[in-house]
């Protein structure tokens, strides 16, 4: 799937926040994906319109990027390609629950990525969450993925020590990553995005294309922080892992991972 | 107090410009502190009510993010944690300005850390500003800085070639730090807020807090321009050794940098 | 011209997308020019008022900042400062394309910066465009930019494998660069500030300034690509650059490159 990315460098739209634009364009361009930005409202079924997914994200939200998120996600149900939500925050303010209440209603969404605390807050269970990370409580997040799943009729991925991803049936743990990634900024963003690159490839193997992506994020986020162990150079480190990471390096890195256990 | 702040992980609200809030974000992250970012005024009560302070930052101010920084600000005093104002480029335009005078008559500020122009627009003296860096003028801004922080009844923290940290009364001096600090763009934003992740800790000294946040950032600065000389680097370094940085380590480097002058 | 844009450190006014601002600056200031970002319709006149040039950047527009964008280059028109526009993803929705045009309308634009698509976009040509990408198409891209040059009455400078520069009656080709540079995001944007910054030198010598421009950049992104083959690790090399480059290297590399040819 990685080589099939690089070959069709899918257009993602990203409609997202500020603080990681940045680091998510540049991800996507080094994983092979060709990003455009852009919120506007009066833009936001065009863009969407030439792009191959949709990549929503809430983490500085406004009332017209809302509006943006809102036209683009009907475009892409109508256009047929995969929506991927980032609910970032979620919980920590009314506008953002309402407004990921609103895009699920509104927007047939293919997959929702996020932590344990957004999970809770969208299902409406007990937790102690902590602004926009993770925070601590003793809801089941297997369980709770699955039912929530189920429920709203998508792709849960949540990502913490060990990511999981559902559907409701199908079921996969990724027991790789670092610690690291929770120290920078925009690790959770930018895989966001990296599922709907890899949705643009299988958009018909929607589950299987999620759990690809966050394999090989989470392997070439542990690789980077063999090379770069501190936040600040880490971010480069896993830009350069995301651009040179093939196929062949992941069979291996499994395979040697798998053996060491 | 840098130990106290790893435990307590203190959640910062921060209402910043888009030009630095990623490096704002991964800062304070390296640091130990949990950044929330977001400035709709539709969530700008309820997120600075789960925060331990405030970091509010004028650099690409628009009337939206104003009338969230007023709501945020108001809500901070009611909550009686710690506020501080970057006011980037106050004296650059009548718009931020006024903004300034808006925020300091509508809101308790705990800290004003800004550079020698910005502290000249708000005091009304005279200054050769130059956009929305320093520039340079006549004026004592030792004696500026004490005066102003009296007749505004908060703490001054002006950074520069030497630092300076005033309530009115007391006066303290961090004569640490590295020129290559003002040649990246957002070493003062991100100190500001590194500011509200130390009030957090300890509120009730506020003018110590502070003094402590601009010598450990300070010394940081002065490390990393040893580790990474260019500005492109830098910023990596800086970032590192934010991470890095230990109590221990900031005394011997001071007593060795004592001894040696 | 190097030298002395470091001894006169221009201020240019940027009114720029939130996925590049910080590259944008950083570049800026390791050339040795003085940023200054700022897109609210109130402070817009008065922001470009100070400075030296004005550089225009689409890449994440609303109707607000195109507001801005229009106050500011009558501004500067009536400053007689530069103004530099980059029309990012013309061509991707009507919006963006009517925006240029918009501008092209009622600003003098000094120079346009662009790809070949969204060159194609303004001048209504045939072209495969792909989002924000340059895509490619059979048009003749050297007779594509004199003809709307002339048109147009501006300079129009297009990068992509070897760039381009012309008034119309003046042509030249820079023939340096690095792949690399499509690699990461913002390359292009922070180029069309960088021409802000020389036309901010020589504003009476506007094809000659845009060539020296563009061929500065091309040679640090080529050493830079030489420090660091990966695209995560290549954006802080190419900032070093940016900030070490002299003249003196600039002749050695060329007359290397050319002895080698």
């Amino acid at each position: 799937m990685l080589e099939a990315l690089r070959i069709k460098k899918p257009v993602i739209h990203c409609i997202t926040n500020h603080v990681v634009s940045n680091f998510q364009a540049n991800g996507l361009l080094a994983l092979g994906a060709s990003p455009i930005m852009g919120e506007a409202p009066e833009e936001a079924a065009e863009l969407t319109a030439i792009a191959n997914a949709l990549s929503l994200n809430i983490g500085t939200l406004n009332s017209q990027s809302l509006e943006s998120m809102l036209i683009s996600g009907k475009t892409a149900n109508s256009h047929r390609i995969p929506v991927v939500l980032d609910p970032v925050g979620a919980g920590a303010s009314t506008f953002r629950t309402d407004a990921v209440r609103k895009i699920l209603d509104q927007v047939k969404v293919t997959v929702l990525r996020c932590n344990a605390g957004e999970l809770a807050a969208i299902a409406g269970a007990e937790w102690n969450s902590k602004g926009v990370d993770a925070g601590d409580g003793t809801a089941d997040i297997s369980e709770l993925a699955r039912n929530t799943a189920r429920e709203l009729g998508l792709i849960i991925a949540v990502t913490g020590k060990v990511d999981i991803v559902t559907d409701g049936e199908h079921f996969a743990e990724i027991p790789y990553g670092s610690e690291i990634m929770a120290s920078i900024t925009g690790a959770g963003c930018l895989l966001s995005s990296a599922v709907a690159a890899f949705l643009a490839i299988k958009p018909e193997e929607a589950f299987n294309s999620t759990v690809e992506a966050l394999r090989i994020y989470a392997i070439a986020g542990e690789l980077a922080s063999k090379d770069a162990p501190l936040p600040g150079e880490f971010q480069q480190a896993f830009l350069n892992r995301l651009f040179s990471v093939r196929s062949t390096n992941l069979t291996d890195f499994i395979r040697r991972k798998d053996g060491s256990l």
